[in-house]
């Protein structure tokens, strides 16, 4: 590709609690690394089963400096069933242990990160490049084989 | 065998809520069919995983005639993190369809059904023959080739 | 049942060459025991995957006494690339070492057991039951739980 | 990475027989394209079940022009049993469409690619860079999101 495309900046994560991380992450903070966002609900067969085992794998093979990993729990349906008591349960009965973020709920059910990127549902499966900005976003699921291409290809580029 | 061993009258269960239901079910009741029972907790992968998809494929492979399966909820840890509220939202997003217990909370944090049986955790399948008698208790993963042997094996007993 | 089905004699064995047994064995030799067959080809892809591990591990799970298990290498295309000589190192590759019987080749291509069963091709479950008896056929895919649940059942009325 | 590295150049490939190629392909011919190898043997369990797979997967997801897999059929043992005859139903029934190269019968067993490259069994993955550099050579199972990763950082460095 020789030719830049305009690619937008990935809006702000608004946040209301934070696990596995002693400090507050956002998006300004890891601009020069690639951002591997997996948006997801707890009671989410498809998130549990394929999505978060396989950012959890993202996390644990690539370097912390090069790669940041962050979970982010869009409940957008059975509000009263998945909060954050339930979710810091989830985590750790998981060993899920790369940070998560709880999106900022919303006035109409739907919170106000997942609005912001005009998520289709979960999980979704954000990659931000080192920039800051939105490089891709897919719903449902994506094979391992093309995310480790995307994640090097964002690498590499911004060595270049 | 040709001795007959004398089984011990399955523990009654102790039921705070029921699921997938119109009825509330009770050993008693079930007399005269195979009961095969998982105890699990939402939040344990192992019953996730294996334990539950396990015991749906027995509900939907055996006729409800012969064969009772019961999911009993036996939550001894995160209590505030798997409530009915939360249990009820996960059973509709995971499609589990057959019957579901709430096990009765007891006083010390384990559960009055999970004490009666000194279940070691979960996930523990339990199998009642047609006289309500307690004959299999397992923790952890059973292989299918064995649970549909004993099932079978409980069935022709009680014909002959 | 009440009644009792009249099952036909499951058809002898044609066999050309074993594997992995010191005698030669014959249905009527296994009298007195369920008779767990698996027809396959060492090419089947459905064969490898599913249908041969699966009667491991019937091998592997029941006593001998009770349960004899048999491999039948029906080739029935493909004859020159799938030998005698391949098919042992293929056993031993994949560490199948339950007793394996070469089809007897066949005037059309067709093996002879292959045609005394009538079998529609590979991979193909039978069950023989205590008395000789043709109890089972499937072309295709068996769930372990109905084959735990078979081999019960045979194993059961034989006591009674 | 700032220092650069002086790769050696793959030994050419040693092959007696193609399949799924019209024209016989070589390392030279390549040349411009990141080559993915998969050595392998047909009775192989761990080729069949993870790393031919993988390569029809890379075969599948990745643009001809910019990836080349080959499959290479390096047999060390049981010579008898891997016939280019077998070898041709082998690739057949499991679907495996892409180019695979007999290696060169060698005078002690070994044949001579696999020799070349000093490799220690099969499955064996090898990449090739688009200067016809060896750049990785892995012996065992390889994780998709690793092979993705270096597949992306290989093109990426080629257009640099």
């Amino acid at each position: 590709m020789t030719t830049r495309q305009p690619f937008a900046m990935a809006p702000d994560l608004r946040v209301s609690q934070w696990f596995n991380t002693e400090e507050e992450l956002s998006l300004k903070k890891l601009r020069g690394k690639v951002v591997v966002m997996e948006a997801f609900q707890m009671l989410c067969p498809g998130c549990v089963t394929h999505g978060l085992p396989q950012v959890k794998s993202v996390f644990e093979t690539f370097s912390p400096e090069q790669v940041a990993v962050i979970g982010l729990h869009t409940v957008f349906e059975h509000h009263a069933a998945m909060t954050p008591t339930s979710l810091k349960a989830f985590l750790f009965e998981y060993r899920f242990d790369f940070p998560v973020a709880v999106d900022e709920a919303g006035d109409n059910g739907m919170p106000k990160t997942m609005e912001a990127y005009q998520m289709r549902g979960t999980p979704s499966l954000i990659l931000i490049d080192t920039s800051g900005r939105l490089r891709a976003q897919y719903f449902g699921q994506v094979q391992d084989l093309r995310l480790g291409y995307e994640i090097a290809s964002l690498l590499t580029e911004a060595r270049a």
